[in-house]
């Protein structure tokens, strides 16, 4: 299952190529990294306003939409700078691995 | 090695419950959802500037250490809210399984 | 010249009021807070991407257009609260009456 | 009263020169445009906040001093990119012109 992001990382590379009229991803490298960037903006301005009527209505979906949202468009705007979803997972790797397993394991005694 | 974002939501929900002195997510959950959606919004913030400097100068080191952030903290958000990251990856597959297969099968041929 | 921001808090008053179809402002009232905090941020980081670009072209037209956008949708929101930008100035002129006369004084020394 | 933002960005203009420890403004300048914009990011994430609160609350305060923070550092913004608050203002009085006096005058028959 969480394979996920690869297998996303992979269509999204494919799309990159394809022409504006064929899907959203291609559209949004040809309109250029600003472009993408004002998306990642306005998904993560969606994804506080979601998350605060989360708080209050106590139904989680819109904020899980937009978390989507957002994720999808850093992951488009990785690929136009030439990286994958592997890099920055073997940051949080790397993040989770020098102080998550003390924790981790402390938790287990 | 995709595996991690899975892991890392284990790592967040043992140190949910933690003393805000043993970890820093502990201190963001005991100070509540308006701290966590702060950081979440300065990551994203910080993400853009780190775009703008690795289109310039071809280094997306910045960029991928900030991304990072950026989701953790967006990790951090759905545990608050009792969600983990299967909810974000399920809906991405959604999506990803509905207008990705064709794509992906036309690139195959 | 600097009775703008009055002026425009009574145009928007006004406008608040008008339907959908007569203006921007009304259309945006109608659908609510949560569609103006999304042109908030959306104007936030349309300001934050400029500036970086004004950096590095010395060009700085479209900041300036950014900035006038992202304070004409705070008014609106403002105006959407019931406040207008007067107590936004009155906040500013507080601080800047606390903090600002003594450096000003000893500027002119 | 609404000659404030005149005057606060001649008080800004003074403090850009002086040394980081004689004002918060100058420290800002020292760090650099990247240090302003994340503050323009994250003073723009905790208006949003404070609005979805004060829409829940009916109380405004804490959204109008974040709007100040917003506006206060969006004015240093233009200051360390060599802009005034009359540029914006400026900017806002031509839109204002423009498409505001016909329903202001609609308005008053």
């Amino acid at each position: 299952m969480s394979e996920i992001l690869t297998q996303l990382t992979e269509v999204l590379e494919a799309r990159k190529q394809g022409s504006a009229d064929e899907s959203y991803v291609a559209s949004l490298h040809q309109k250029g990294l600003n472009k993408i960037l004002e998306k990642v903006g306005e998904e993560c301005t969606e994804t506080i306003i979601a998350a605060k009527d989360a708080e209050r209505n106590d139904d989680n979906r819109q904020v899980i939409y937009e978390t989507a949202d957002l994720w999808f468009h850093s992951l488009v705007m990785l690929s136009h700078l030439g990286e994958t979803a592997d890099a920055v997972l073997d940051e949080l790797q790397r993040r989770f691995g020098l102080s998550g397993l003390d924790e981790k394991a402390s938790r287990n005694k």
